[in-house]
């Protein structure tokens, strides 16, 4: 697909007037994995903007064949994004994103906990050079993300205790991350989170449906896009699951 | 193999006097990959204690080639490693250790930041359940790490600021996790940890060589074991190499 990801983002969430992300995280065999991805690919495509590849399916399925899958996304208009929360050394960071990159990725995703030395510039650089994008994880949508997510740390400069993420949000910010990451089931967060991204950086938000999260919540709150996985791919319907989500995030942006 | 995993360690760094985990970070096409990676383990098995593998061979490979690979792993009588850094939500964790550990893997690496509940403890449940070991992150080897790793935190209790690499030693010690990974190229930061875990949790030490760490710092600081990669594979001799390692590893042992 031509252009960087956050024009495919654009114009797919324009052509679509969706802000749904599907996160096509199916378990299963190997062989019935690819068919049942893309039964659920077809029956949603006019409703979602992107979908986003997680390792439910990356590992059984090996590089070749998630490429595979990938092109099937792309021949639907939509960009496709590997949500592998890169957390390596620099080094391995970068072979891990060409890997992806190279299997068709328009996106991946990072932990700015990483750093950027030796640990996501590398990443950064490598993205910039084949207009990929980077989202950077700022607040998860479990409850646990408080121990990690939430904790306060000391500004290096002096200025007291702040938030881990609104840290990570300043990171995404200074190193023009492609997007930021913060759990539905937060929308508090979402909401300061916000405050420091401004319209610069979107921000994707998962966690709607089976883990608690609310749509009108998070647009509310601020976020850009919805990223939704079991609440679609085992709805009755996936097809409706997900117009009905598209239809409730353009209400709530509306009223935004 | 029969056993959990940190008796099998013990057993192999006792039959084979070494302390040293080779870090099978081979990059190639997938159909080499394996003959490259099972030429090196023949040359370097009997200098070895442990194998750790990381997405290098294990996205170009997939699963079930992987599997293979492990396979032949065990039969030079040695545990596999899983160096996936998991930090995902509980559900997608344990999705991928199952993944890791149905491939035959002994253990596999966390990252503590990703917190407790809906985060590890489905992995750690998992682990215990099938005699599997998880070693966490607690201070990585590359520059950037300073900025997560290294940073303050304050105390949930109000104890003041501490350093985040303690907080997560003292997870290590509470979530009894099989290991804890120090960088050696923070000796410093090695004997730190070492006092919060005493004898109760090994750790185990990337970043020899190429990294700039090195074996006689890290082992005097505490280490356990030592996690290498490019200074044997790409050596001319990996067997030499790896030789060297272990023995300069053991001096330094007896020394302490």
């Amino acid at each position: 697909m031509a252009g960087t990801f956050s024009q495919l983002l654009r114009k797919s969430t324009n052509e679509r007037c969706s802000r749904i992300v599907l996160a096509l995280d199916v378990v299963g065999g190997a062989g019935r994995l690819v068919d049942r991805c893309i039964r659920i690919l077809e029956q949603t495509a006019q409703h979602i903007c992107a979908v986003k590849l997680n390792r439910h399916v990356v590992l059984p399925l090996g590089l070749e064949k998630t490429a595979t899958l990938v092109d099937e996304i792309h021949g639907l208009g939509l960009p496709a994004i590997m949500d592998c929360k890169l957390n390596d050394i620099g080094n391995t960071n970068q072979v891990i994103a060409k890997y992806y990159f190279d299997a068709g990725f328009d996106a991946l995703t990072a932990n700015p906990f990483v750093g950027w030395e030796g640990g996501l510039k590398p990443v950064f650089e490598l993205a910039r050079r084949l207009g990929r994008g980077v989202l950077l994880l700022v607040y998860m949508s479990h409850p646990g993300a408080s121990e990690g997510y939430g904790q306060k740390v000391l500004d290096e400069r002096g200025g007291g205790a702040k938030p881990q993420y609104l840290v990570f949000a300043e990171k995404a910010l200074k190193w023009r991350a492609d997007g930021a990451i913060v759990g539905a089931t937060y929308p508090e967060k979402i909401e300061e989170v916000k405050r420091v991204l401004g319209s610069e950086v979107p921000i994707f938000s998962p966690g709607v449906g089976v883990q608690g999260g609310r749509v009108e919540h998070a647009i509310r709150a601020g976020a850009s896009y919805l990223v939704v996985g079991r609440s679609i791919i085992t709805a009755e319907s996936p097809r409706s699951a997900a117009e009905e989500l598209k239809e409730r995030a353009n209400r709530a942006l509306k009223e935004r």
